[in-house]
């Protein structure tokens, strides 16, 4: 029997603390050493001089063959972890959305059928609760238990909407059970008032989605669920955080030291509400919400991310088609689908944009796209670092690619990218699961249904 | 004809923001000098010498013969404008209280022919909106047009609680037409949910009344209407702000410059929450909403009025008898009617505990009792202050009375004080409306109908 | 004998706090009575129909003929004082500054020399202390008994700067005898730094003046006076503070109800650096220090103002000729005077700019120029407000006139204003000190030495 | 040839963002393999099952064989690093102060006579400047260069202290050669004042040289010199941060990305000043600047660590004999020689009290006793984690132990330890220096000398 499986050579080796050259060898899927000159007879050997050895990306905010406003997420579970492995990332969690009437394992069960045997990276998957009752209530240690362990309210949004008693409710139960509560916040009667407002008055472009939601409706539920969260004692997550204001109700809490966490996205950090000029309806390829927000809103988020106010990065990758998708809100944004692509660029662009530029350093960027991710969702140390008995989950990643992003080069199943044109330094050329290659220079050369399904653990607090 | 009706020599004039020797004529009414040795044949003469002589208080939150949980408060439009008079206080502005299915002019027309004819001092109406509609909406610039300029929301009560878009509609709509909108703030959530455990768990005694309304609660409600009326950009009142963490939301607000103002009552500034622990049923006593609050809170609400992030105290005066009214609750705290009395007390004890004590400057209580309870509620400055072309409505302070506050010697139609035993230094001698002795020593000789309704005016901000 | 010497009729008259239609009525330099329709056998009768009736303004920081720098300051008692009366200011506080080897007394004299029987409107002194020792220190007391109760501290300059045990030991020697310290808040070896460098790198244009005084350096010493003046519990004074981040500073000690008070400038809220790039040497008219800062400080300084975290408005007037006395600088900006004139259009300016323009309240406008500088600095009630008893200074302001700033107008001793070509709406018409019309319809009628030391009180803190 | 040296096995391998099971492989001193089941021929093998392999403990504030008011404290580099040794620290930065006169080389020199051939572990030394002119200036970044990257200025202390422009200058010249600047930050006026008042007062015993430090002056030196170094856009590092109200001033800092970092000490995260009120003179014990602070200062250091405001550990390691040096201030306390001992028990109590009670994470632990203080001081990635390439420098650190903290138990060179009586859950069984045992089970086994002095780099902004 060979010693090593895998041997990846010569490479900087980066965690969220540290960086050093160092060989890794892996044996069953798992890194079971890290050292100088390590050799191995049999083993496959990866030369990885010069390049990047970063945990495998862990996004944990994907929408795959999501059925939403009488269409479907165009990227499957297949399509969609394809993509994803090609970015760069080897997890991702994704959500189970419970349907009226559907016990939580029911959504559960529904999600295992979409993803189970097609993915081709990992998956868990929170579970979005938008009909609980007493019965869901005492449904959720059970869920718990079978390794949902994270589950979703919205705060806004016509059926799905859930008021705060249920916040409240899910927030105790989770935490008594080492569950952990995430919350899509927006104030539902603002956006409400506005979307019919703006119906009334013939406002029916693109831009009035973004125009719809203003950022004080984001940090009135992200304020308000802090508050129930708080008094709950109970830790919270805070999904797709999008602008200052937002931020500065979750620094105070943090500054509190309330647990509470968040997350924004590379869209919030590198696109803003001009977006919504494109002119021919293609506004509506960044119809999503919480929409594109106002410049200054990036600075601040950046450097929440580097403060450590922000955890974590995840995408919210939930793609439409522009042609036969978007364009059900040809008449009203009120009908565009809403969501955007980006499984596949977090990675590079987080790098480029982040740490190439100096606004992360290399250990955070590994934190905020991998660490932290794993820790928060309970996953680690399985996954989110590269250490002695971890996943041989890894990216070896080139500082000195530089490619420009097109949707032609993508494997996203969506006929755009919101990043089209995005220069940026730094790809991942190869792609590692549990210890197998399953991308190398921008060919997915996995196999579908490789990916297995993540029983997670209890959030740990960062 | 006699030059002045009334002359008041030799007492010191204090103001918003001055304090000076001086005589104050009356005529017909209106304050018509002020000035050194005036003298006037005929006038009736008051020697104010070695006394202050303030402007009338006004009371912005009272509820008199109100309906609550199948009782009525205790007192009437008679009786509770006695003691007010008697406390020092010559305008009060009472909530009408709109019933189920009621047009706003109906709930006017109700509380009119409660105070109509009996009320001994002027008095103007909020209304209560409790229940929204599309007409309601529609009919409130007639409302603010009548002089019901100002409208309070219930953010929590079975039966009263507003969503946010009727809190959201209201601002717009009252900033349109020169209205302003005041809120009970407390998350409904929060406090439905700890009744209801509470209830299960046979926790029935007074004090889980107030366990029941945690300081988060009121926090999250306050932090909510102020975010809405950000997004309205209508200016907000919060009633009877009783804590900490409510002050931290409201400082925040006004350091952005938002039109937020609010009052707190002495109540939330003098007692706390160790008074429920009175035995035999006592705490009864103290149910009202924001319930007492952990001791930590006085001083903050203190500093908080100092500094001018306060900017008026009220009573909330709603009182019930502890014999046959609060003990209908006797066998769950839900029951007890919320309210206690304090339209007798404001002014000697926010004189006493405030001004005296040095925790206010005399100009300061004059301005928190008076003056921007005057101008935020559409009263000044006919009402308010102490100048030439003012009603004249004051009250001869006597600094050097020393009592001690006892519930046989107040005149509300209640059998108890939540100040019992309370000392206070300075007493009102002398009430003043519009140029008649309607309180000397005590003694109420005013006229059961002598007060006026007053039609209001739109708020000035302070 | 005629009961009144001076009537002003219909005016709407301006308090801190309130705005009524009243006549005033004077005897003997003081207000004796407000009322309607006063009359009176032989007063002098002013008619204030559609005009305001406000306190004379009063300016804590001025310097009339101080040596500085070689040259002395170009208004004396007589010019300056008429200028301010011209201008709407009936009483000054100007700063006797002590010379090395002086006592406080003689400090003192040196003043009266130059201002008795010269100044034509009411004037005080602060000392400024420039030679501290133990008989300083001790003979402090007996300054303050003799009304110089407030002591400027400088914490720049060669010559002035005092180190911080200086400024620790008059905080604590002032606060026990009822003084006030003043500090000029700028961190000395910033400033020394920069000034060096700039002169050793050629840079000698006026505009370096104000690269060499950098608001951190303001803001350093801002903070440092608050924490030396919290260590002794005294109540501290900042003049001329003239940005945003200073404010940050004084605004984070009144949140914590310490007793710190500051004042601005007209000059730091109207105008900013971008005149330093004045050719011609031009930019020398505004040198001055604290300079003048990036525009973003303006509305900073005005929002402070509105919320009450600046508690008045002075000038810092101290006028130097372009020609033959700013010249001195040619070479190096060094060798400027600094200093500019203002003494004559502050009330203009706060009034239009402020008041008009919704800044500022209109009783806000009169506390920040009148009552709170009267208050702070221990004139209060004589000066400072419209009330019974008070002296009888009263600027008569036509909120209709429209005019234009420009030097040719103004009786400032001096070759030009900062404010050329500066609109305002609103101007004194009347200017009345201790009941006598000393200006009128722009012309100066009092009579050179008319003007009062006045003595002053120990502070009230606002 | 044998292929390591010494192997760790099965033990917990914690860095600053992980914990896993390891073996870990040495060779010529380097850390050469982490992995499962390392083996190696020949190799020593310590059996670490059920221990933490922690980095050895990075103490970057120590005094040894220190000058300091008529006598030196009393560890040398020999006896004072055995003690840390035995206390899990492998490297320490002492302080080269600089005589009057001396160069830096010269400063250097003497401190190389100290240590070279004495210490038993790694060291460096900073440079404390105390005589700064042109010259020593100009000198700076020679030092940098070889190796003395970091300077201390002092605030305080006659003789010692700097003023303003010193640092300022200071600041420049180590940012722009890639230097820091460390700062002893407190007022020196204030305190001045307090130990002359106190002294001729009579107030001469141990807790009077607390009373005459108050927290507002090191506030307000922190305050100062961050301003400056925000001027000066250097990076800026505050030694021995003992209060809240300093950490509040370097979370503004931080909160505004300022580059300033800090250190606290265990003494003030453990001991509060009713210490002083030892008798007998015992009080002397805790004499130290800045002096141990009023309890409710602890949690809020406690606090600051955890978030991440406060990024390192150290001990201000200096001891004196209580009999014979501390009783030089018998008659005085500003005659007892400032400073305690603690360079031993750092990592016992931090690992205690922090991380045991769950106030610190491991990962924290390790980072803010090892990995920050090498980033900041220029150690990284040599020293301050476990990782492929690093030195071997490791504590095998046993969670279980239980031991009571007493003098007797103890290497340091001095008749006391603070933390008498302390008990301690966890301890250090082995360090290892660069591959070697030098303390095995309590017992220094290293050689006196084998300690190496080390050139240090940049600093890394943490």
């Amino acid at each position: 029997m060979r010693k090593y499986d895998l041997i990846i050579k010569r490479g900087t080796v980066v965690t969220a603390s540290d960086a050093f050259k160092s060989d890794v060898a892996v044996k069953d899927g798992i890194i079971v050493a890290l050292g100088q000159d390590i050799t191995g007879d049999g083993a496959n050997i990866i030369d990885a001089e010069g390049k990047y050895v970063f945990p495998g990306g862990i996004d944990v905010h994907t929408h795959l063959e999501m059925p939403f406003g009488g269409t479907v997420s165009s990227d499957d579970f297949e399509t969609g972890t394809i993509a994803a492995a090609c970015g760069g990332t080897t997890t991702i969690v994704d959500f189970a959305i419970q349907a009226k009437g559907q016990s939580l394992q029911q959504a559960a069960e529904t999600w295992h059928k979409k993803a189970d045997g097609k993915a081709v990276i990992d998956y868990g998957f929170h579970i979005a609760i938008t009909d609980m009752n007493e019965d869901i209530l005492n449904e959720m240690p059970r869920a718990i238990k079978n390794g949902y362990s994270s589950f979703k309210l919205f705060m806004t949004y016509d059926g799905l909407k859930v008021n705060d008693d249920v916040l409240l409710k899910a927030l105790i139960m989770a935490k008594e059970n080492g569950g952990l509560i995430c919350v899509h916040a927006e104030n539902y009667y603002i956006i409400d008032y506005l979307i019919k407002k703006f119906y009334k008055e013939g406002k029916i472009e693109p831009k009035y989605h973004a125009m719809s939601r203003p950022t004080v409706a984001e940090a009135e539920a992200v304020s308000r669920a802090i508050k129930i969260a708080s008094f709950a004692n109970a830790p919270l997550y805070i999904v797709h955080l999008s602008c200052k204001e937002s931020l500065i109700e979750l620094a105070r809490a943090r500054e509190q030291r309330l647990p509470v966490m968040a997350e924004t996205c590379p869209q919030y950090l590198l696109l803003s509400e001009e977006k919504y000029e494109e002119p021919n309806f293609m506004g509506a390829k960044y119809v999503m919400s919480p929409p594109l927000r106002p410049k200054e809103n990036l600075n601040s988020l950046w450097d929440g991310l580097a403060k450590g106010e922000i955890q974590a990065v995840s995408t919210d990758h939930c793609p439409f088609f522009l042609k036969g998708q978007k364009d059900l809100g040809l008449e009203f944004f009120g009908k565009i689908p809403n969501g955007a692509p980006g499984i596949e660029t977090r990675m590079a662009l987080m790098y480029s944009y982040g740490a190439d530029m100096g606004k992360l350093s290399l250990q955070r960027f590994v934190e905020v796209t991998a660490t932290n991710p794993a820790k928060i969702f309970g996953l680690y140390p399985s996954k989110g670092t590269i250490a002695v008995g971890s996943d041989a989950d890894i990216v070896i990643f080139d500082p000195n690619v530089k490619k420009v992003i097109t949707k032609s080069k993508l494997h996203e199943n969506v006929d755009y990218t919101p990043y089209e044109g995005f220069e940026v330094t730094g790809y991942p050329v190869i792609t590692i699961l549990r210890g197998n290659i399953i991308v190398e220079n921008g060919n997915f050369i996995g196999r579908k249904g490789f990916g297995k399904f993540l029983k997670r653990q209890a959030p740990i607090l960062v």
